[in-house]
């Protein structure tokens, strides 16, 4: 088992990721190296500031996960706190724990998809902090900055706003039932599927965090509350509308689903629920005021827009059918805290 | 076996520990609650940042350590980072992870101990992430400013710079030992042990930053450079010249070197010794321009500053005998990749 020093893993993690003592474009003056880093915020700009955790067992699967999905997966994840806030994202710190065997090839392929997500959202890495422990433990902090008073909370929804969602819902929940069932070969390449079952599959592996999205909202001042699908729908617009002291009808039909794939099928998975209820999506899930609806597109480039419901007075979560039926939504999401990974 | 939800641990944080979604008085302007923070720095003055992560079993014993001292002693580490930066503390994130047989008293006193840190460091929780695990681990994401340009790196040491350090070096090193030999009872209370026995336990369980000197020396802008002694003394001060691209002569005896206790005798440790190598102290290691050493006070407030070298062009670190006679400093110190909580 090779050991390495925490000077040599700085510098391979220096080399792998774009980082930057001096990076003077994004406002750092200090970065890696030194006992903190110094950044200058841009002038009347506000600053945006989120921290997640990532560990073997409950957010990812040492064994089975590929260290490059690992890497790639914890920076969007947490870049998606930024995109919900519609900030733009600049730099970010790595906190890292892991037994000497995984700090060889594994740590390699981990940065590497780190580097990859790093340079498509524009973040830099300014610091962090390397410790040897028995299970791969990750914690991230993810700064980026926004137009003062701009950021878009999740308390900002108001009785008639129209609630509208990116994407499509329930696809890394397939994706991850996918990953499960049918083994480690199924992702290592695309060419076993294709399709719905490929999306589903990169949702759950390479999720892409809306931060455009988020960015054009604040631009045009579009979205009075906005929060990311992480959670779960269900349990997301809960915490959206218990912020905000209101409640919501989602029309079941205009929920973008995710398409059936073989293995909906034969698993018996219901689409629906994997999208009112499965986690990781990270979709924005945000309101329109009634007054500003028409202004509303049905597309971000590539990416649906689709309006799902309203903002109600009364604070229940209701799923109103075709027929104009309503009934409860059942709130089921991701707890981090009750539930383990399967 | 209690179970809590992420919603109730998340309110008894709030509750426990200084926070606020709208502390306007120190910029805050979104906290706990929401997907990221939002903060409005102060105007012109540069952000501070730094992350740091504790294990159980590497950097503390949940077995062992009170849950009260583990709450202070990370957010003092964390802060010591500010402090050697000459920072002005103002906000943390909290990632933590533990087990739900953890998650009642357990939690609650850890909570006070770092609610008692925040407060004495004026520091205010602004978010953070929860999760189950098997094992307690903490991330620390601390925040602070400084006038623009001052923060104070590990890179600006010039030969002919005296070398200065707050404090006493050693102590926490000798608590440490004294931790885990005399165990549990004698540091449930200060009845058992008093003097240096008492003051190197403190050191090692309640540490103390040094953030009013940090902020004293860029105020005065004597310090040239500085660092933190964490690693210990021999690392942190190569960590320093490394950075510099300088070297260092030490004076042995005017190092200022942890009082001897009846632990130090029976279990043969060298005061001397444990100065050098031993960790965690959190004093301050500085160099100040020949020219500026005139105005160094000798303490600042009950702090000891002394002075214990100088910076030399040869790379090397050598330790001056009070014969004169020179040595190299070997460096042994903490390195949290390579060594084992003993």
């Amino acid at each position: 088992m090779p050991t390495h020093s925490e000077n040599e893993l700085i510098e391979r993690i220096r080399r792998a990721i774009p980082s930057s003592p001096h990076k003077a474009a994004a406002g750092a003056r200090v970065g890696i190296g030194d006992d903190a880093a110094v950044v200058r915020p841009r002038l009347g700009r506000e600053l945006v500031i989120s921290t997640d955790q990532f560990h073997d067992g409950r957010h990812f699967l040492v064994q089975r996960h590929s260290p490059d999905s690992v890497g790639y997966k914890v920076l969007a994840r947490s870049s998606s706190d930024l995109a919900a806030m519609g900030a733009t994202p600049l730099y970010f710190f790595l906190n890292l724990a892991l037994p000497a065997a995984r700090a060889g090839a594994w740590l390699d392929r981990f940065l590497r998809g780190m580097a990859r997500a790093a340079r498509q959202f524009k973040m830099v890495l300014l610091g962090g902090d390397l410790a040897s422990l028995p299970t791969v433990a990750i914690s991230l902090a993810v700064m980026g900055d926004i137009a003062p008073g701009r950021a878009v909370t999740r308390s900002g929804a108001r009785p008639g706003d129209a609630i509208f969602v990116s994407g499509t819902l329930g696809s890394a929940a397939l994706g991850l039932e996918m990953f499960l069932h049918r083994g480690r070969r199924a992702v290592q390449g695309s060419v076993r599927v294709s399709g719905a079952a490929a999306d589903a599959l990169r949702a759950h592996l390479y999720p892409q965090p809306r931060l455009g999205l988020g960015q054009w909202l604040v631009q045009n001042r579009l979205a009075s509350s906005m929060i990311d699908v992480s959670d779960g729908f269900s349990t997301d617009l809960a915490h959206l509308c218990t912020a905000s002291g209101v409640g919501a009808k989602i029309k079941s039909a205009s929920v973008p689903v995710t398409r059936m794939t073989a293995l909906t099928k034969k698993l018996a998975l219901d689409p629906f629920t994997l999208a009112m209820h499965g986690g990781e999506d990270y979709e924005l899930l945000f309101t329109v005021p009634a007054r500003m609806v028409a202004r509303m597109p049905t597309r971000f480039g590539n990416l649906a827009l689709t309006r799902i419901g309203e903002i109600t007075r009364s604070r229940k979560l209701l799923l109103l059918s075709s027929s104009g039926t309503a009934r409860p939504l059942a709130i089921h999401g991701w707890n981090h805290f009750r539930r383990n990974y399967r």
